[in-house]
């Protein structure tokens, strides 16, 4: 669920009245998304997304996000685009909270993910990378890997709760991928979330990226790491060879990957689980009393972390290196 | 929140290919109404509601509920119109739950309600109740106040953790409205539930009623005292007596209220206040563990109970009995 904040049709009333987009017809809060309150907007010029930005997200983070959403859309790449006011901006406030009108992206997500969507979606992650290569903003990945650490000991006490030897595991998973975290991979923007629900499709072809919030410079193959999570294991945890193929060649299609890049992707693939496993311990940990969300739970991606411990190359993740380069 | 169950766009394409709305574009979760999964769907034909009906809502009374609804759309009442399966059909499966596909209404619900929205809504439930009288259709209203004795019988131990002296006081409402409670007070078709958010607006005009998952034959005044709890107290629980006039006088040009009806007012309004407090009780003191909703307070409709109680005539909701009949 994802209406934190209710707007009154008076107050958007007076939002709307910064663009021209004509008069309010209908809006409804949309039940998608953990972070922002987004509501489906239908005013007389046609259907919107309008966001209100939670206190979650760093408020001065907003306007390289919405550029970033802005100089995708002008490359070709098929992601939500900010809608003007009049006077050019294209962030405002409502309800005391940022607020920004986007363009409504036609799409289905994928609830049974399967090998063609996920070369769909290494390619479509691919062209994202080049587009954004002359992306001037920058933004810090709060969660990279070197950050995870001050995250995970603001509950050390209570990470054995959720599973017995959890504490330990990740002390020794942070030693571990803090000494040898790669730091000469080629940098970019990233995207940084594109799990199956911030991906559209319309049949076989994908129509859409949405959800660029936690967009920031990194490495891009850490990106291709994080989708190696999200999309290529099964429900029960288990790793997807065919799945992990699909993905990696259709990346490599568009963009190959660097020999540098080929092995450290076990280590990659390693720091996302744990990336992953971070916020999830925290959420898991700090529900707030009568909280309306409920916290995924963490053992998926401590599961995940234990696969990539034992991959010793891109071999264990479907293809050869000689393949993708 | 309101989506209990998710849906695969596989399991909807594949509902979808009995209607002719032509090809999925896209659907989205709606965080808005407490008792079903609703979705806004877009297809090639346009946009659309999809309602999931959970298991709170008995699937025997589905058909009842869907007929009414294209009973009143065809008398020129603004309300969702169920669309038909190439086989004339309006409810089928999805997901294992019984579904529908209803027209989308545009308009906004009114989070300030003024006076001339109470006038708007009493003269829509006139019309409602005179489009409906020629349906054929049945209901018994299950929420009846001769049926919330063993309601609040259920919880009756846990009551008073609401508020001390609640238990006391609903007995003893309980004994009176069960003597005194009408039986020969002109019957029909009700809504049962036309709170602010069941009613659209666009601008200065009504345009659309939802929602007739509570729909039933009771008394017709019946229905004007539900509304008169659900629009004319303020947020601190005051009643408005300008918001009373106002709904009463929009109710009376359209169907003038009986001598009967209006001296049974002051009843009627008390055992509204009781019906909501008795699910309210009901749903405050059986949160399941790791719910997703959080009920709202009961103490609202205990308050307006003894507002009620303390009415002697129509002359306290704001108005005379010789401006209405």
């Amino acid at each position: 669920m994802a209406v934190y904040t209710d707007v009154s049709a008076d107050d958007l009333d007076a939002f709307l009245a910064d663009y021209d987009l004509g008069k309010l017809l209908s809006y409804k809060g949309i039940a998608e998304g953990v972070q922002n309150s987004n509501f489906l907007l239908h005013t007389e010029a046609g259907y919107f997304i309008l966001t209100l930005y939670e206190r979650l997200v760093a408020v001065e983070d907003l306007p390289f996000f919405v550029a970033l959403m802005e100089h995708l859309a002008v490359r070709g790449i098929n992601c939500p685009q900010p809608v003007r006011m009049r006077d050019g901006k294209t962030l405002g406030e409502l309800c005391g909270r940022a607020a920004a009108i986007v363009t409504f992206l036609d799409g289905v997500w994928m609830r049974r993910v399967e090998a063609r969507h996920c070369a769909a979606v290494g390619e479509a992650l691919a062209k994202l990378h080049l587009a954004a290569a002359d992306f001037s903003g920058h933004r810090a990945n709060a969660l990279a890997v070197p950050k995870l650490r001050p995250l995970f000991e603001s509950c050390a006490d209570r990470i054995d709760t959720i599973q017995h030897g959890m504490l330990d595991a990740i002390g020794a998973e942070l030693d571990f991928l803090e000494g040898v975290w790669p730091r000469d991979l080629p940098q970019g923007v990233i995207h940084a979330d594109l799990f199956p629900d911030n991906v559209f499709f319309l049949g076989e072809e994908l129509t859409g990226l949405i959800d660029f919030y936690f967009a920031c410079n990194d490495m891009l193959a850490y990106d291709v790491a994080i989708c190696l999570n999200a999309w290529c294991f099964e429900n029960d945890h288990s790793y997807n060879v065919t799945k992990g193929r699909a993905l990696l060649q259709g990346y490599a299609r568009v963009r190959p990957l660097t020999d540098g890049e080929l092995s450290a992707l076990p280590m990659l693939a390693r720091g996302a689980a744990l990336r992953f496993l971070a916020t999830r311990v925290v959420d898991w940990l700090n529900v707030p009393p009568g909280a309306l969300v409920r916290p995924k739970a963490p053992q998926e991606y401590f599961r995940k972390l234990r696969f990539h411990q034992h991959a010793r190359s891109v071999h264990d993740y479907g293809i050869e290196a000689r393949e993708l380069a």
